[in-house]
């Protein structure tokens, strides 16, 4: 069980341990990224630095150009890539997977852990077991990214810090999750322990949702005109500012998530509510004041460290509660984690 | 009318010329700003730069505490900071106004220029007509802000290269309104020739909508509980982020505007479509492309520098275009305005 010790003086969470170049021992040593885009080159370029060995691989020409030009090894082919490979990660749009999953399954070799990095977990989870059931399998979820995207828009740091959902379902070998999870902290990353479909869940609210909202905030903002474009200030650029997305990958992180549907109840049902009270004369106070008091605390929540042992309910009550791994300690006595969750 | 002349090569439209400080004539001696909060202290500060002599009036005592220390003569009094000024500038939250108006209106001498900076334009118009009916009144509404407020995060820079919507009525000198226009200009904002009625429906969708959407999200967003607290990122962080405004403020912006409660009915329909294509298997997708096309297109407009006469009609068609002033130059032939438009 995990047990509290301290709270932390600071508000903000402290910042992961910086990894020395090419000096931690990783558990890995030949990784291969299939897909270059954003989060499969910060993920190359994050790994390289960690002194793990990565090949990458895009089947976009200019991709694979610009990927050799920065120096990294690029197979010509998925089967090239994962030849060898003893951490082979997934980093293209969920509609791709299944011809990719095809692909590298013949080269698989035992042992192998095999991740992805998509936005929804269950679809990947669902895909691997009928295509590769025998694939030894944790998929993940780095909550990083931007409105950017590509492998120009790559940053080896890009992970620090950021929340890393990290499935661990009853069929998931917890030596090889122990062993991603190690990794991600390596990363400056946060594994969060969870179940494929609480991650779905979550997802719909917190990225799925803002997104939409961001959209329909785009459109119907302007809807009125040449003169809203010009009053439009602070407030309508920061509320769109994801609907800078390409469409393509939102719709990979939307579509075919059915909590999502419910979320959309939800804010709509909020929505209308403040309309009827505008309408009758009254108040976006309460509304307003309710936000404030949510928003607020969720950027002051405190955090406790606290230590963990590998057991699967531990974890996934860790993660449920809102806490994340910080590190992973291997010595004669076994395996123990750290990890912080709110105070 | 306005001529257009070549395209600005640069997508952006090019900044306003930095005024020397204490060397521009304003055509104001002396101004007061009721209300030392962050737009009226901003004002203030900027207001110096350009070597107005400000005398500042809050009822918090640790707002004139904070401007005194700031080296502001602060009035201890309304009449106190009106005396002598030829520029009243009105910085207080819309419901303090009514007593503002009332405890000025004996002090306000023949020919100063009263002006406001509150968000809807309309209220403001009925107020003054119905307890100062003599002023000389021109309208004003800078669409700077933050989230933060208060005299601490006043900035004299705030209103450089905003939106400054600038009512011009049937009723407006248009005299004093060529001064406010003037003077906005030396302080590097871009003013925006509009009808009050048209800025309040502009903005019930650049600003109360934003509003509105960022706290529903803010409260719709992390109602899945813990795990989603932790998962949320940067999507959850913007989108959400001016919910961090004080719900007073937002009240102030929202309630009473008529048009955000069709804002709002645009939005629900929009967010009910697409929420009825995610039940039936659809996809955001065209959502996603047509909001990501509306943001990059209103990011990337363009702008045409045209020369202005000083005419009602043509002002305000200028500002309908989604254009905005420069400049207002005055010479022996009379006065003219420079100004952009989109192209």
């Amino acid at each position: 069980m995990p047990s509290p010790t301290e709270p932390t003086p600071d508000p903000q969470p402290p910042a992961a341990p910086v990894a020395a170049s090419a000096a931690v021992e990783t558990g890995f040593h030949r990784a291969c990224v299939l897909g270059l885009g954003l989060i499969g080159g910060s993920l190359v370029r994050a790994l390289r630095r960690l002194g793990v060995d990565v090949v990458g691989y895009d089947p976009d020409e200019r991709t694979v150009a610009a990927a050799a030009a920065d120096a990294v090894p690029v197979a010509a082919t998925v089967a090239g890539a994962v030849h060898g490979a003893d951490l082979v990660v997934l980093a293209m749009p969920l509609p791709n997977l299944r011809t990719a999953l095809t692909e590298l399954a013949p080269h698989l070799r035992p042992g192998s852990v095999l991740t992805d990095v998509g936005t929804l977990k269950q679809p990947v989870l669902d895909l691997v077991a009928e295509l590769i059931p025998q694939a030894t399998f944790v998929g993940g979820h780095p909550l990083a990214g931007t409105e950017e995207s590509g492998w120009a828009a790559s940053d080896g740091e890009l992970f620090r810090d950021a929340p890393w959902a990290l499935p661990l379902e009853d069929g998931t070998d917890l030596s090889a999750w122990l062993r991603i999870a190690e990794l991600l902290c390596h990363l400056g990353s946060r594994p969060v322990p969870c179940r494929a479909l609480e991650q779905d869940t979550a997802i719909a609210r917190v990225i799925g949702l803002p997104h939409v909202l961001a959209e329909a905030l785009a459109l119907t903002g302007l809807d009125g005109g040449p003169l809203g474009l010009s009053l439009a200030a602070g407030s309508y650029r920061d509320g769109s500012r994801v609907a800078r997305t390409r469409p393509e990958l939102v719709a990979t992180w939307c579509d075919g998530n059915p909590p999502l549907v419910t979320a959309l109840d939800d804010v709509i049902a909020r929505l209308g509510a403040v309309r009827a009270g505008l309408a009758a004369g009254g108040s976006v106070y309460d509304l307003a004041a309710a936000a404030y008091q949510a928003r607020t605390d969720w950027e002051h929540r405190r955090f406790l460290p606290v230590e963990l042992v590998p057991d699967r309910a531990a974890l996934l009550a860790h993660g449920a509660a809102g806490g994340w791994i910080t590190a992973v300690l291997r010595d004669e006595d076994g395996t123990r984690l750290l990890g912080m969750r709110p105070h």
